[in-house]
């Protein structure tokens, strides 16, 4: 750190601020104990030129406990999981330069910011300092490898260079253009993440004059497979919003709402017309939302997302029920987002690895063979379902769970069949010629062939688990999987009509 | 009840938790007076095992009032309508035992439970030991004979067996197999109720080793027109969420939303783009939602779902402006959810006894024609509509509820024509040979036409009566009913080109 | 002023009043101080027979609050802009006749009531006395002109003609009707205003007996473009909702989506699944949505629509970043809501002035040219924009807010490419003479075309713009955007062979 240039930076911004006040305007809160000599200095110039981040921090438990306390906590109220902080750390709270000061070398997006060497990209290695359980069980989750999940898999990748890109119509077909980074970056890498890389150095004109920053690739970005100037993988920031990282928000459903929404994924929409959903709806401004445990039926009444795919649960009387975890999928044996029909969950996180019989890069055949030796075994999801079923537990009977859960397999399985029945039609088509099958994804048929999978049946499996009965009857249930089965068949047949 | 068999129990629980104290586990906080010795006992056990509901119950009002209690209240400030309450239940508080272990002979589900006689199912009939009157308006309503509405009316159950059944295509034809009990339960029955039988008993393994219990059909359901084991038809819990039974749950519009959704009733999502939807959502949490009776303008300032179908509402002077009704069409003139077209509110709740003027079991003929017999009369719906209006009149002036009801009329009769038109072209499908009138629910026009009256038209009417615009206009409003006709035309003509 | 029967009416509701205490009703409660003669006497009254209205007037700040003490605030603490409030306001609240007796003579809905000279419709102007800022501010929005839009521009006149029309079929045609005066008043006008005249006089029922009352035409109404009986436009009531006129309600998105909504202005569903909208339904309750000037950070962690659209933003160190605006397009630079394409935003309200280079009216050509002499020039453009980024810059620094809004360029550009070729598309389907351009807004290609521009490239523009991914991906966007293309051609290759 250039000591020369930050004292003079200090002493004209303190110049500054005395003239300010001088000139009549309202004087700042004094800054809370604890903060290092970085961050006062960053807070000092950054609550005149970003004053809403800053005030968001100073809610934040980051700006209020230091490693140190955090860690006199008896272990099961703990919120860092490390033992081990770094000396510089351990005796002043989580500021701005705590976290953006973190692994310089390690950051290709580092520079020079007014004499301190600071990351644009705080990333989950920057968070694993005091978080490193965490950091380690989501970066071997799915969500961590969801941009490579798309990019490297050529049957994803090209569905997302087909589905958001440019067309144009010659003659009477549609031709395809390659879709751009930006349309990408805001809709399929908008939840799966972007790679950001660093482009040199540019200047950008600020309020307080010309500035020079990083020039970053796919920025900005908060998709929680991004891949970060540091190579890590990942963002901790999708859930955790910043700068409060308030624990309240990312246990409450809009979080998860913000990617896992209908039509292809309706995992909120179905807890909201749940009976959970209900209760939480109505009830969520009473609940305790920050307690570490988090209890059942004391701090809570009702599951949100966290509670049944991630949090530490005890009872009230502080047994616990399931540990935390960070790899999302880790509680689930089956996945119910289907591909293209329902399967065992993956048992590595990079799914571009998975070759099915027909050796594509999908968890099951065409016509519905799962790939099983990527697939976690029987035993295992036989394991995570006892373990979900705690959960359950805290609340509803044994049997009353068991009866569920059997529900929902046979679901499981009836939705697989009428996937079967559509891909099938597709395959027809493809065989008699009236569809291209070298991009699935460019045709009529195939978009509704994709339809019958990626929106109803998912939507009919994800009602099932939750108890949202809309979304199994009218609302891209039942009705849509009957009538698009028909909509297949009558275009294959005016398809035949006009060869 | 086996004595020797409780009090060998309660030994053995107590020295497990004496145990379990002496090992270190936190000590559970002491229980609320005026608890039974039963449910002293059940709770001793379930708050280790079922802990959420445990302390759920010990939030609502059954925990804390004896009926004794609650009787000596104001009579509008009464939460329980009976006068008479059995001396057993009299002076301890509403737990466990209290509700599951009422009328022990009538239910076919009752079973030996550690020395206790206990239903698994609590019943409308249950409910009705303190509250005889909500019990008896539910019982003559649509909602409690929800599922032999669809079951013993022929058309209905077509429907039923139709939509949800699993379907296979042979050549260029969709086959129908039959729906499986599962699927039924998830979609339809999910809010209609199922049928809950007893198949004898069953062992179950649960944290406490095997144990025995009922095994129930169709089991676990919340539909409000649930047949439950004792007989009793209905279910309370739909909308007094358990173990709370929170008052201010039931009047949340969120509860309604779990059935009353887009596309077939958007009640709840009218609702939510409506003035009184936006009050409610930014404003709800200020309001009083427990008080009894409700004070309009006082404890809340717009109405929920709750105001205006069944809640006892007065003025904050004490006036009453409409009574407490269980019987949720009650206040109800015009049923704007049409089949096929709106019509009078039915006289009585078993809608399956109804025939209209050609012989089917629905409130109009495909030409229109109510069943009138069926149907309350005009005198009837006068008195119905006078009663809504006086909730409206709290608010709003005479003329304006006048010319709100006036548009609102308009809107049902213009809708309807909207329906008849899509009839007429399926009539016209029929006769015509393009389509096969022995089930009405299986082909791709008859589609199309329920979509025009099940789909457009209602939500135009529920839109016009809530003051919901979207859903008029381009939200499967006018929008699609005006779309869905060409679409009907030209499938007409494909089919007939075809011939 | 009739002063004889005013004194007469207070002597018989006093008398009445006493009569009902002795009686044995309860009690009102008191009256607040500060209230004129005149309000007084409405109070008395309506208490009784509108209760809700007066006792949600009671928790407003016009109860409360007089204008001599709301001038006494600093400037920025002021929520009135008028320097000089007639004298006879000055000290009392503002009541029912400080708001229903304004104007009398411009008011053609004035009427004798009860001895008041009552006006049953207060509009803008009469909100004005207070507000005088606000009011011209709006006057010269496209919102107050939001009626004459569609009424004086002959295309969007045939629109609204045409979607909420009844249709019948004859042949294989569909006819078109006219649209009620009701439907569109429900649908089109029930957002953009309906013309509110004065019919002569016509006799209520009332709970107190018939009285009389002037007969308006369309009415009730709260649409932003309302035309009054005193002859302004614009009503305030759709976003600050009678009768606590609540600053609260107003800045919570929840007003805003009573009417900008998907599938054509998707604004409050995008919002909602943004990150700002999660942080939003997370932690609203804790915020302070009453304090002016709005405290961003302080006040607020995450902006509602008001924030950026019309609020007074200040730091919490009370430094401006935005001043109030009623003209709610003014901080804007581009028009996302593309008429067909997006454009700059209109210099004028009344955009029916605009012509396109083709003589329509229409702010860009069939092929995508903007008109812009009607359009704010690329200098203005560029003050708007530099003003919206002002509030991002609040939280998110310059090179994020400047790669923002690239990508928002980019997305703008793509979608419009979009919907030129489906513009394309139809001008060939006219051209061939497969489709009437008479109406371009009665037949099958022609909603199909709608579509593309009015529901998917519009949503994609309100994702890209809030950061509400699935909006551009699967729910009405790019998706759709796609399989919207294939459906246009393929009908076009089907009417081709029908030919």
């Amino acid at each position: 750190m250039n000591r020369i240039f930050v004292y003079l930076f200090c002493l004209i911004s303190l110049l500054l601020c005395a003239v300010e006040t001088l000139a009549g305007e309202e004087r700042s809160e004094p800054l809370p104990d604890g903060l290092s000599e970085q961050t006062q200095l960053c807070v000092l110039c950054h609550r005149k030129y970003t004053p809403g981040i800053v005030d968001d921090w100073l809610t934040s438990r980051h700006s209020k406990i230091t490693p140190e306390i955090a860690l006199s906590k008896p272990v099961l109220e703990r919120r860092i999981s490390s033992e081990v902080i770094p000396e510089s750390l351990r005796s002043v709270v989580v500021g701005c330069y705590e976290c953006h000061g973190q692994n310089p070398s390690a950051h290709k997006d580092n520079f020079d910011h007014f004499g301190f060497k600071i990351n644009v990209v705080v990333s989950p290695n920057d968070c694993k300092t005091c978080h490193p359980t965490e950091a380690d069980q989501y970066s071997v989750s799915k969500k961590a490898n969801a941009l490579d999940i798309l990019q490297k898999n050529p049957l994803y990748h090209t569905f997302v260079e087909t589905i958001p890109g440019l067309k144009e119509v010659k003659g009477d077909k549609i031709t395809l253009l390659k879709a751009s980074e930006y349309t990408k970056a805001e809709t399929c890498y908008a939840c799966h993440g972007t790679l950001v890389t660093v482009n040199g150095m540019k200047k950008v004109s600020t309020e307080i004059g010309v500035i020079e920053v990083p020039a970053l690739t796919n920025w900005p970005n908060q998709g929680v497979g991004r891949i970060n100037p540091d190579g890590s993988r990942g963002a901790c920031t999708p859930c955790h919003a910043r700068h409060s990282f308030s624990i309240e928000i990312a246990r409450k459903p809009y979080t998860c709402s913000q990617c896992h929404l209908e039509p292809d994924v309706p995992a909120f929409n179905v807890y909201q017309e749940s009976k959970h959903g209900n209760i939480f709806f109505s009830k969520q401004y009473e609940w305790n939302w920050n307690n570490v445990p988090w209890r059942i039926g004391k701090d809570f009444k009702a599951p949100t997302c966290a509670t049944c795919h991630n949090s530490l649960i005890t009872t009230s009387d502080g047994k616990v029920v399931v540990s935390r975890t960070h790899d999302f999928g880790s509680r689930l044996w089956v996945r119910i987002f289907g591909l293209i029909y329902s399967h065992p969950q993956p048992k590595d996180g990079r799914t571009y690895l998975i070759k099915n019989k027909d050796g594509l890069p999908i968890p099951t055949a065409f016509t519905g063979e799962p790939a099983s030796e990527y697939l976690i075994d029987k035993n295992e999801q036989l394991l995570r379902q006892a373990e979900m079923k705690k959960i359950c537990q805290c609340c509803h009977n044994s049997d009353w769970v068991n009866l569920h859960f059997s529900k929902f397999d046979s679901t499981i399985a009836e939705t697989d069949k009428m996937s079967l029945v559509a891909t099938q039609l597709l395959l027809k088509a493809w065989n008699e010629g009236l569809a291209d099958p070298s991009n699935p994804f460019d045709e009529m048929i195939e978009h509704k062939w994709m339809k019958q999978w990626f929106f109803y049946a998912n939507s009919i499996r994800y009602a099932s688990a939750m108890g949202g009965s809309d979304y199994a009857s009218f609302k891209n249930g039942w009705w849509y999987l009957t009538t698009n089965l028909e909509e297949m068949l009558d275009l294959i047949q005016t398809q035949k009509e006009r060869k």
